[in-house]
């Protein structure tokens, strides 16, 4: 195992009827927030009303920022900045998916950062201070309700970056299973692929591989997420299945599945960003493209190792080709593309999509070439 | 899945040369430290040099309290106390296990407290507030490095009573796995067994048992307890297996493994109290003992199902009997007593200790009688 820090302060509020106890904890940080959501479904399943009785209950002024879309914009982080400088907002409250969440910590370390806040996702400036965030889950995927980070897509570069920080952590997040209930299966689908990429990143291309405990941890979580999964797409009522499968995605990136593991890549997540940020498909496809294909590509660079302790944990299966096989037929089952031609996406595009990629491979240091991305991607063609 | 809270501020600083890392975080806390330890084992392994000087580096003043003994002794605590109030120390620092750990606590919770520290044991008073507490440990067992509970025996009522909040968190707490490199097999054994424990109580007195991820945890740090703790066996310099034990017994007692569970009780740890308060054994030796009679009891009240389903993710095996002799013979394997007379515990004794027991048992609000407790013993005799 190698030396690692884990630290991670935010407060999980789980359960039926746990969004209303965001309250009292947004009270304890301000007394104005901007209210961050995206669309309609939040007003559909009682989200909204949820967290602003709640808000105004504890004396919370509100003041509405809507309108985040999926692989939140830029733009949009910069007229929920205006928002917030001109109601003199105190904190930043999320209801959503991964991408509201983003959206908000954006705004909030963007309120506490002088210059402009594309820095803080360009390297040019590190996350010092951000607004208290509060965050309402309503979809299992990224984690962003009890981790640091947030991506954020520049529409005009076609740049899809992210930011860390400490003060990013949520103070407070309510995941309430219930808002998942009526999820698109499509999104469900989707959620289970970026949770499962969360956690084979570090297990996968680990410095050091004999951290047994983390193993164990990934295992245990991704035979959670496939388990849940399953039980979620034969009776998407299924309160208990829902219920593992949010606090299972929660944790798949919150620090822990990579504790000892030493230098990491995430070498998945900086292909798909491109493909999402080319082409606006949602993250979860992109990485059920991905992801196989890089598994490939793994199995020739490092041998059948982790794929064949990797299968064996959470597959019941022997050799790594039917590992990646497996991981596979489930992305198919739940309904993910994994094959650049099923999201239509042109093989011709591979260099364009592997040069995007490498501005966001040099930004987090890691050592990948263009021709192996292209590699890579053909294996996804 | 049960609703629940789960929130763990303390900073974990995990791997080689961790200890000097506490310097700058405990200079954040204060200026004058309470220095907690036991014997003489801290002066041979470096820890005591190495948290001494980092403390004096960052420019802090250090009053040592030596001394603390297995099963940490109120009046003791008394007069860390003192000594405390004497040196106006803001903050005490512990470097050793368990033990050494919880008595650096209740010292900090008890400076805050205006009346006799023992209230914040005995249930008469919560614990509202503590000084900042930081932990160098020596010794994976009690998981006190990451949690916000301290148990202290007060020797003329022959109670071991325990204490909560959420002030009691350790601020941060560094992990060396070289440090319990010269651990004695005796220990390192008694360290298995206390974390089997805690992961074993929520597990199997779940009121709702389907939390599937949850389940996934324990399994999962269940196993990798077991297998670092055969390769330690086999050697006791194995850095990666020392380092997997170190994170394994520390999750396991951090809040992780029982989200979802709802209403569980300690049931095991309520019985070994008595045994370790009225006999003075370690605690993993009591636990050890209690555990495979506690687990026939329950074979028997609640069925095979939970045994089976631990048995099988755990140890290989398919029936409830088999699960609990893979317990006992590990931990007859590591050399802990599995019987009361193995640890000169005569079995007249059986209404003493259960009466014992019924103090903690009714203080905890659990619903079982003495007549239970004794036939529980009983299968120990």
């Amino acid at each position: 195992m190698q030396n690692f820090v884990f630290a991670n302060p935010t407060k999980i509020i789980f359960g039926r009827d746990s969004i209303p106890k965001l309250g009292p904890e947004a009270a304890k940080a301000g007394k104005k927030a901007l209210f961050v959501y995206g669309g309609g479904s939040v007003k559909r399943n009682g989200v909204y009303e949820a967290v602003t009785s709640a808000l105004k209950k504890n004396g919370i002024e509100v003041t509405e920022h809507p309108g985040v879309k999926p692989n939140p914009a830029l733009s949009h982080v910069r007229e929920g900045m205006r928002k917030a400088s001109e109601a003199g907002c105190d904190m930043v409250i999320a209801a959503g998916g991964g991408s509201v969440i983003d959206e908000a910590k954006a705004i909030a370390a963007g309120m506490k950062y002088g210059g402009d806040v594309w820095d803080l996702f360009c390297g040019k400036a590190p996350v010092k201070d951000a607004l208290p965030v509060f965050a309402a889950l309503t979809l299992p995927a990224t984690g962003s309700e009890m981790n640091a980070g947030c991506v954020v897509t520049n529409e005009d570069t076609r740049q899809k970056f992210s930011a860390h920080g400490a003060a990013l952590f949520p103070r407070a997040s309510a995941l309430d299973p219930e808002t998942t209930m009526t999820l698109p299966r499509e999104q469900t689908a989707y959620g289970a692929v970026d949770s499962l990429a969360h956690i084979i990143e570090g297990y996968f291309t680990a410095r050091n591989p004999d951290a047994e405990v983390t193993d164990e941890i990934v295992h245990g979580l991704a035979r959670s997420i496939v388990a849940s999964t399953r039980r979620i797409l034969a009776d998407p009522a299924d309160y208990n299945a829902r219920a593992s499968m949010m606090w299972s995605a929660t944790l798949a990136l919150n620090g822990l599945p990579v504790c000892g593991y030493g230098g990491m890549t995430f070498i998945n997540h900086a292909i798909e960003h491109s493909l999402s940020a080319l082409y606006d498909i949602a993250h979860g496809a992109g990485l059920a493209i991905v992801m196989p294909a890089w598994f490939r590509h793994h199995l020739e660079t490092d041998g059948p190792g982790r794929l064949e302790k990797f299968g064996r944990a959470v597959f019941g299966t022997t050799k790594a080709e039917a590992c990646i096989n497996a991981f596979e037929d489930l992305f198919r089952e739940a309904g993910a593309p994994v094959r650049l031609a099923e999201a239509k996406i042109p093989a011709s595009d591979i260099p364009k999509i592997a040069e995007n990629a490498m501005m966001l491979i040099r930004m987090w240091g890691m050592r990948h070439e263009q021709p192996e991305i292209e590699k890579i991607l053909k294996l996804a063609a």
